[in-house]
């Protein structure tokens, strides 16, 4: 391997280098004391696990993104982390005492076999939180409105808009269309792409009753502004889970829109990210100046049950070094850059301890012949009279 | 899988839960800004590289702890890193701007194929600090007294013990004896148990000059107090790269001895940790609660000539979740926490705002039937006279 070669980095793989890394830690610490503040207690859970354990609720969506090692202990298949929310849905379970409602928050580094996108990161250093215990529309706007939080936090907001979908709205459409497994599968994979001429070609061949073909027809073009719903009842009325997933999606946005009245609403009835593990309403964040949403998330009340305990749950999650290069924040430390000569005498160890303990950042020349060219002195400790001073540079 | 199994964990891996996580998170903060004061600038280095780029230099030894998997993209071997100072180096390597001293400092999670000993973790969380461009004394004490710091200001204090040893005493004898590469391999072996019977024996069988016997019969003898490294200059009086090596350390324990009085230090003439890739000083610290060293490092100035770049370098690191689990320290939040009623007036909404922006935990009742038995609530908001109201419980 040439020396040019070893400084190469796997593709997509991203390492975070000063100043920025020192930008992405002040981000985790504000982030993460937001949610102190309400009430989410921080988990960190392991890099590693049971595949078996990795890939079940909320991971069966995971496998080909989940990179496998084998355990030299036992020859048992492990799992590198590539989501953390099935992870904290194990903790959950685990925790059997709390019957009420539990909230964890965790910011940590998943790694990923491949790019969800051509521009994704492989290791994103996933943040986020999840609600545990309650299921309904006051839960979804809290992890909802702490979504919108996060983003305020990190000044990603600027044009920020909030897509919201619910899954109910497509199961229910299935319920009643009573399709083949093969016309179901490709249906699903026309409407993830919304690609309208060949969903009325597949229609067209399909042999359903006409009803269902005009449900299957429109589904793909509900999405707009909240008359989108109106449209959608006047559309589906005869379903009544669609009904019920309708009336879901009008209280989360009269909640959030009491709360954030700026916000912009979008819904996209046809959203199906996480199908396979979310169970009601999904919501996205995105800003204009990002192509993918800066943060997501949903409802995933089933996610429990493989470990025994299936408790219902909503949760987001975001990329913390996506937010960092979306954000407006300007966090340049305040502290002072003092230099210092290369002494050993109590009273200039004294002036250097006490210098740092007030939080200003004191560097030794380590000999007088070395140039400090990695820092950005701001002072510097000199001898006046026996004693230390700090002097402007 | 059964359920049981689900939630085991593989041996050695470790989560980290509430309220530990806590701790850990406040302990990751106080180190960070500690080296902050002191001119270490944090890098976040990928959780994974390129396998050839990760076993060069310092991580040559770490080829059986890393876990190797097959990059989809390009069919290369990745390795998850078991180690962050090579990924440093590497870094420092890159920044080729740089002549002078750089100052690095990291937090991250490293995994290892097997525990290094029985009662390791497998997924340790590395705190560490490295100095590259400065090749002497001061570079050394400096990272040693940023390791005496981190134990302070974690409170892993108590009776701690400083070892400190030198490769150059190995390396010299080697140079003068003259070992066959197969005596070598053994005589490291049996150095490193300080196996005296065995040594004994295998030099009576091995043909060497008595002057030779001698010395490799005493080196594994010398460890103990300031008094070996006099013990040690006249047994090898002869030895010119051994003299160095002892004067080196007689300077840096002055140091040591002047900026930590009370430190007790403790020199350990055979110990060769690390001995493919130091180059100088090594050092450990120890506590009587572990049985293993609670942070160590060494002078390891070779490393970045893999990647174009020979700097002198020296660090040193530990794993943040022991020193949480030794430490002292009680941090508790001292934040109160609040329950507000399941409402959704405006008037609530802003105290509620206005109580979080102060930093305190506040916990909305979701709905009025469900126990919130996660959160210990100290504080609730109330309704009087149309105005909300703290109330302590």
């Amino acid at each position: 391997m040439s020396l040019a070669e070893r400084w190469l980095l796997p593709d997509g793989v991203k390492e975070v280098l000063p100043p920025r890394a020192q930008k992405v830690e002040t981000a985790r610490r504000r982030l993460l004391d937001l949610y102190d503040t309400w009430g989410y207690e921080l988990v960190m859970t392991p890099l590693i696990e049971h595949l078996d354990s990795l890939l079940v609720g909320v991971g069966r969506d995971l496998e080909l993104d989940t990179f496998k090692v084998t355990d030299q202990l036992t020859g048992r298949m492990l799992g590198i982390r590539a989501d953390i929310t099935q992870q904290v849905a194990r903790i959950d379970a685990n925790h059997l005492s709390n019957q009420g409602p539990v909230r964890f928050c965790y910011c940590s580094t998943i790694l990923h076999t491949l790019p969800a996108n051509p521009l994704a990161s492989r290791n994103p250093l996933q943040v986020g939180a999840e609600l545990f215990g309650h299921s309904g529309v006051a839960s979804d706007v809290e992890i909802i409105s702490l979504m919108v939080e996060t983003l305020n936090a990190m000044q990603v907001n600027q044009d920020l808009s909030l897509d919201l979908g619910h899954v109910g709205i497509y199961r229910g459409l299935m319920g009643e269309a009573a399709l083949t497994a093969d016309q179901e599968a490709e249906y699903f994979e026309l409407l993830q792409r919304k690609d309208l001429p060949e969903i009325t070609r597949f229609l067209a061949g399909s042999g359903l009753p006409e009803s269902v073909k005009t449900h299957l027809t429109i589904l793909p073009t509900l999405h707009g502004g909240r008359e989108v719903l109106n449209k959608a009842r006047t559309c589906f009325a005869d379903v009544e889970m669609i009904k019920d997933a309708l009336d879901y999606l009008d209280a989360v946005a009269d909640q959030i829109t009491r709360r954030y009245p700026q916000l912009d609403l979008y819904f996209d009835l046809s959203e199906l990210r996480g199908y396979n593990y979310h169970t009601g309403v999904v919501f996205a964040a995105y800003v204009p100046a990002f192509g993918q949403a800066v943060a997501k998330g949903g409802r995933y009340d089933e996610v429990g049950r493989d470990f025994g305990r299936a408790r219902p749950a909503t949760g987001f999650s975001a990329d913390l070094k996506t937010l960092v290069e979306l954000s407006a924040l300007e966090d340049k430390p305040a502290r002072k850059v003092v230099r210092v000569p290369a002494v050993e005498d109590s009273a200039a160890l004294d002036a250097v301890a006490k210098l740092r303990a007030q939080g200003e950042r004191v560097v030794p020349m380590l000999d007088e012949t070395v140039v400090e060219d990695a820092q950005q002195f701001t002072h510097q400790l000199v001898q006046q009279d026996g004693t230390w001073v700090l002097e402007s540079l």
